[in-house]
């Protein structure tokens, strides 16, 4: 029986539970492998009339998964008004995450998918990682550093070296060795979780034109090409710095498997311009396959039963796809 | 009888002369208006075997258009080799670009297109403006500053607020000011040029999630966001600042006219993502039209027949139309 994945809600505000729902309704015409929710069943109940099911261990959810969305409970009894978020709320998401996360590392689920947290919300309740993605690595006992958050759409994988940072922020944070470690993070993330034997990386400049050879910016020749120089020495496939206008188009994205991306919005802009329902967010490095859908809890759109599920889908079957070629790895 | 597009060849060198022939070719299939060629017709023939005529004065151009491609001879003599541009090479693309401004503004070109120039081989020759567009602005008695470059593809326009610097160089020239003039510059063009009575702006942050209320950067508070509240005093129909991956997907482009970016990638990022081949790049706020190939002089390509007009044809067709909404306004 295949072993269910395991989705942490996210914030039961956000449109977290109603994706859930969605992509549960549609298991059967999208493919959608079997899970199970980890959460308050109350902030499905609040945005969702279908079935659920309260199990006690996540080996049940495979089991019920034709009848009923399988739902783990954490907490409970907190108020939910979708579209308002409050402080309960977000230590559920918090500690749902945390189940999400021991369950997966322990074995019984086969991958872990996270939903949309509310930054500011759990800062307000003493979570002191920027992400959930540090506080993922840090309860896999890997040290942040090492890990990459990988974009993945149907036509394209990027991975920003520099991610929730300021503008202004990025350059001092680019360094050879940051380049370096990223990069070999994303090569053994895609020989592992998605089967490419000799990954081939497309490294991005910083400034405009990649930098004209230095006189828009010193970025390219000081910090980038000399990465670059490295992980050939290494034996890697690594193209660039390239001009970052020129590297996302069509006849381009065919000649790489990733783009490896300075800042955010440079990995971000393409990808969400090209794939915004269906982008996933991957954490490459952990000893557990980590997806989430690229979106944010969309407190606007709550409780209206608008939001769209593409991404929670392709979270779930970009986890369930990695999973079985990590453990058959 | 239409009046002719006036075409600066641009490095001879490069792949302008190539696509201008390659335009000429599919004048009939492409619904190509008239133009002619300004710049050294050994050029051309270098790369083209098809049929030229030498032209002494633009309004002959209309004339010959069906039969070959008209050119207005500027300098000449000169050795040409594909790929490999010489000094004398950038001293003739601007001897003809500078001719072409003249015939555009004496009102005997109905509008200007610019082929792609070196800037490093033309600041040799003692160019000593950042690129064409500013060039362009002072010969036509226009301070750069009050110019604004539009990218322009079938789905997706955008203006960068800053163009040719560095990435690091970008905060500390964004003001309040600059954005306002861009903006104003961007909905007269897109009135005049474009005949969209009252345009709508969507205006991006500049931090990922546009600075998440500041405490991932603080340029939304300060600048942008101040920015966009006295462009909405004037009357503007302006939105944002918005999160800049989340701007750019087909539906968001759907609800505005043209983007402000705040930087050039930011730009040219989403329109070279989606419409490399088609890519238009035009100055608002000049006393004239003026289009480019959003394409360099691609000099690894120049010579090998493998250069795609389609930008150049574009190029070409956005500044028929825009010269014949500006003569009619």
């Amino acid at each position: 029986m295949t072993m269910p994945l395991a989705i942490a809600l996210g914030d039961p505000a956000g449109v977290g539970p109603e994706v859930v729902a969605k992509a549960w309704e549609r298991r059967q015409s999208r493919g959608v492998p079997p899970f199970f929710a980890i959460g308050d069943g109350d902030a499905i109940a609040a945005v969702w009339s279908g079935p659920t099911r309260i199990i006690s261990e996540p080996a049940a959810a495979t089991e019920y998964f034709d009848e009923a969305l399988p739902v783990l409970q954490v907490g409970g009894g907190e108020s939910i008004t979708p579209g308002s978020p409050n402080l309960g709320g977000a230590r559920n998401s918090l500690d749902s995450l945390e189940m999400a996360v021991g369950l997966t590392r322990s074995g019984v689920a086969a991958g872990l998918v996270t939903g949309p947290v509310s930054k500011s919300q759990l800062h307000a309740v003493g979570f002191t990682h920027p992400g959930q993605t540090e506080f993922v690595a840090e309860r896999c006992g890997v040290s942040a550093d090492m890990v990459a958050m990988m974009l993945v759409g149907p036509t394209l994988r990027t991975v920003p070296v520099t991610t929730h940072i300021a503008y202004t922020d990025v350059p001092q944070l680019l360094s050879i060795e940051r380049i370096v470690m990223r990069a070999r993070t994303t090569v053994k993330g895609l020989q592992r979780q998605f089967g490419i034997e000799a990954p081939r990386l497309a490294v991005a400049g910083l400034n405009p034109h990649a930098g004209e050879s230095g006189t828009l910016g010193s970025e390219e020749v000081e910090i980038i090409a000399p990465a670059i120089e490295r992980l050939r020495e290494e034996g890697f496939d690594v193209s660039g710095p390239h001009p970052p206008d020129a590297m996302f188009h069509e006849r381009m994205r065919r000649t790489y498997d990733a783009a490896l991306c300075m800042y955010h919005d440079q990995a971000l802009i393409p990808l969400k311009t090209l794939h915004f329902d269906q982008g996933v967010n991957m954490t490459l490095g952990l000893p557990i396959v980590r997806t989430s859908p690229d979106h944010g809890t969309a407190f606007g759109l709550a409780g209206k039963d608008a939001a769209d599920p593409g991404a929670m889908i392709a979270a779930l079957k970009t986890a369930a796809a990695c999973a079985e070629r990590t453990s058959l790895g």
